[in-house]
């Protein structure tokens, strides 16, 4: 529900619509289009506001929501946003490229992976400390010990760290640690994880559910950026459908479609989407093709010892080739590979 | 990862396996099959737990779990479990019946439904006081004033309480006004949530994830099992598919597959997966002949005025139509409408 | 298209409209509904049905249709269509069996699975002589030779038979010697073989393309009865989802819609929506549970023999506790088993 | 089945062979890797073709197809098959580009859609004469009027001729028209068919099912290139799925999966994968980027008035830029586009 103010209502009458709704157990924000104020009630009961609203002075009516999402959309923000991360533009003309292992396994491993990266010419780095698995008894990560590998990488060898958050007591933690928060595919309609975020100072990297579909991304990236953080960087990475020759299904035509309807930067992920090194180069191309801002890409120095996903991860050299190939296509499309 | 004892290693050589493993950071659990004793560690590396078992007594070997799930395995325990929620059984011999509202909606609404779902023959009432929503716009339940309602309406009616809950921290405080914490679709994959839930004193309702497999569902169960809480309710509610004239696809045979490589209890929630009111008593009856052990239903007073989910709720006379529906499928599978 | 005549339109008026768009090259067909006569055009072209009816007397108007089926809607007829196969009627009170082998393997094998679906108490026989197989290379059929043997068994068993027919060439010759002709999931959309069973004298058994919407399955139905034939029975046989532990995932909500979409009668065939034997009763009950007027099983006499879909067919002492599980829950749902 | 030759077998003892298995009702081809020949023997029965041969001379032994398919397999031909279509190489080192209206609507409407085709650089006509249609009350193409005015734009524009058959009887007809027989989605497992096309003159453009596998598809063209008929050109065409945003999902992966499977020539379809005239060329561009030997694209001179499909229809500028940018993207993947 959102509680519309007339115009040139006073502060005092928006603080006094502000300070009603929180006590009425709403979480209000304010959106200034033009000169008009509105105080935005997610989730409130209409009948609720309209009691609250009948007793405040400025108030010009009450009406639900028009859509599912609204700040993400291209119709709240026409131009695209670039989100910054620690220097690197995420969203601009140049397509960024995202590199690292499945998981932190050792200081060793991760150091040596984060050199391959550095000089196969990723601008960040990605990891994971927290693994979300599937089964109770596969390699879950090394938590925190995972993420003081990862800040110690990310001073080494001056890459910013992307990894994933898994609940909303950790978004604190990992983002002292790790530059941009990575919601996973699972938690993307955690709703508390999503609202823990948008609490957050770090960019968060949302990807899709395997499962959901475009409007549901879009509406999960709202929670987000309705919070307070508008650094949301969408993933596609691939959906559930019956085919099998492939781990889950690319939906290239999403990229084309999420950057029509929002502002926000989408990037690819050829690897978990394909989950076969053979086909994450072609695919990730495709990404680029399609207008992708930039991918994300499994790489590990030694793929056959790695505790999880050896078999999608490129090799230190092929992620070279992918980083030139993608040079190509982005300048085909009038694009260009970040510096 | 899971540490093998030698026949007849003493308490005190376990015990050391216990502390050695927790000392790591693992979070070790012991079982016991004839005379042997395994300390089982999920998630750890098999070099961290190879090392340490090779400084410890009484150790046979190391190896990794051999399946993906084991506890909730009809391998593991061939005879059907029965689940206590306060006095009702679920999974015994005589199916159950869960009705009520999709959302709490007020104290009013509530006690409505309650005794509209007494009269109809439920054994227990479901209600929402958190609600998981797609958008951060949408009404997203009374919360903690929901769980006090609910609270009260089971002393009123005697009717065991089934709510969702959301988030890890939740857990102990749902706990206490609700008989059975359920674990919506979106969170089917909220692994914190389900080491959380594997704490609670609670039966856990397990509701599959629109897109999880019956393999993912079960290894979701094993968490909550290995951490401790074997009473834990599988429920199959649709899952997604192309076809549009329903809300999901009711997986049917689901649930013969459940109960054929699970021993814990199953039901069907034939609200959700078909979404439209009078295809809810031909799904759930399908449910029933398919071996189910009960149905999950949304029922609602007046359900053109509910908040969520109108269209696929009951009314209290179609409620009372698919009890006695129910019972006589029950009886025609050899099984029976619990009294 | 459709060209609607004024009321009280001559005969001769409507004879000149169905000469002229005959003519044209249309495929008219005439609906008369109270005093209304309507000349339909599938499939035409509305600027050429226009410049026809300008030319022509008695013409009220041209529209296109409303629908994209009506003939084999609830709207078009309310009452339950009952097809007599030979005489069994199939969409009445008492729900049908019918059984058979996948495939006519040899005439001893066939009427070794003849006696023992007779014995078992099914209604109908099923077996492929014409098998559409994915691979060049599999067993497809013993063609005109199953076809004979077929016919053999009809009479040696007193079972009218049902098989399927694969292309328009063949459904003369496969419906002299079948009563019911069967269009596989694989050609639910092979438009022309549609319209052939639309100008067959035996009625058509219908089975849902793995990939097909409810929508498209009327659709499909209508393209029969608009050729002619009214004699349509739907099967719902499952679609492909992403699920793995059955070998498609059967749509039992389906049978709901269809029964209250369509006046046509709904079969289920649990054999290949589940594909595995242990699954097929649980699976077939749910299918008389959500309102079926049969099930189509597959059941061969030593399914480890058989040339293929042996893991999902009963054996014949199975296929028997299947006809009393149903009769006792076709009685629980207010039918019965036809005697 | 296939029946292996001894290591110099004679001719007229692989003759018996062949003939044996005539007589038998099969219908053997013959082929030849180093010094051995092998007769292949399609969908027939092991015992039947043990039997045979038993009782001929020069036999080594009997076997099953090791494989699904074979003829199409990149083991069985590692260098790829260049299809020419009238001069038109496909699946070489340049890309080509197929564009025209989803359906011949008139002569005039064809005309201007070829000429607008031949100037913005297409080098195939698409136009369909007949259009599978999935109600029987849509338009159903000017059938062998439309072949007609395809046959004159041919001529007239020097553009080789891509359209669809929908039934075996046509083949021959078609053939005699277009240069390019095309199989479309919902024909792909329509056996006979593609039996009939493979023993056709033409090249055959095969579209992948809706649902079918990636495996699925090859073993279709399996079907036409055992038949006799190697020019087939693979089309992806986007599969179904649960998202909504797009017609189909563009399964772009599935690109590199065929190109390495298969030497055959693979193809991608935007316009009917998304649905929507404005993603068609991100889709257009992906698919070239993951490897596509050319497009295949829907256009009209004025979508706005089309008969089908318009919404998804290029207007003849944007395919002309949809042509510049294939080329820059087809070099920079180390390409280029067809001259």
């Amino acid at each position: 529900m959102k509680v519309m103010m007339k115009r040139g209502a006073s502060l005092k009458e928006v603080g006094n619509v502000l300070s009603g709704a929180e006590e009425a157990g709403f979480s209000p924000y304010v959106m200034r289009q033009e000169e008009r104020v509105t105080v935005c009630l997610p989730g409130a009961d209409r009948r609720r506001v309209e009691a609250l609203a009948a007793s405040l002075e400025g108030v010009q009516g009450v009406a639900a929501f028009s859509k599912n999402y609204k700040l993400v959309s291209r119709e709240f923000k026409s131009a695209d946003t670039v989100v910054n991360v620690s220097g690197v533009p995420v969203g601009g003309k140049e397509v960024v490229l995202i590199g690292g292992p499945c998981a932190v396994e050792s200081r060793d491993q991760l150091f040596r992976a984060a050199e391959a990266m550095k000089q196969a010419g990723a601008h960040l780095l990605r990891g994971g400390a927290f693994k979300p698995r599937s089964s109770p008894y596969a390699f879950q990560g090394l938590k925190d010990r995972g993420l003081a590998f990862l800040s110690e990488a990310r001073e080494a060898f001056g890459l910013p760290v992307v990894t994933e958050v898994m609940a909303p007591e950790d978004v604190a933690r990992v983002g002292e640690h790790a530059d941009v928060l990575q919601i996973g595919s699972r938690n993307m309609q955690n709703f508390r994880l999503l609202e823990a975020a948008g609490g957050a100072e770090n960019p968060v990297l949302l990807k899709r559910g395997m499962m959901s579909t475009i409007e549901e991304m879009l509406q999960a990236a709202e929670y987000i950026v309705a919070g307070g953080n508008p650094n949301v960087i969408l993933c596609e990475r691939g959906i559930r459908t019956f085919e099998r020759q492939t781990r889950n299904t690319l939906d290239i035509t999403a990229v084309a479609v999420l950057k029509d309807l929002s502002h926000l930067p989408v990037i690819v992920d050829p690897s978990h989407s394909t989950g076969h090194r053979r086909y994450v180069i072609p695919a990730g191309l495709a990404g680029i093709a399609a207008g992708a801002d930039g991918l994300i890409v499994e790489s590990h120095p030694c793929p056959d010892e790695a505790l999880c996903d050896g078999t999608q991860s490129l090799l230190p050299e092929q992620f070279r080739d992918l980083a030139s190939a993608t040079k190509a296509v982005a300048r085909a499309v009038g694009r260009d590979l970040l510096a």
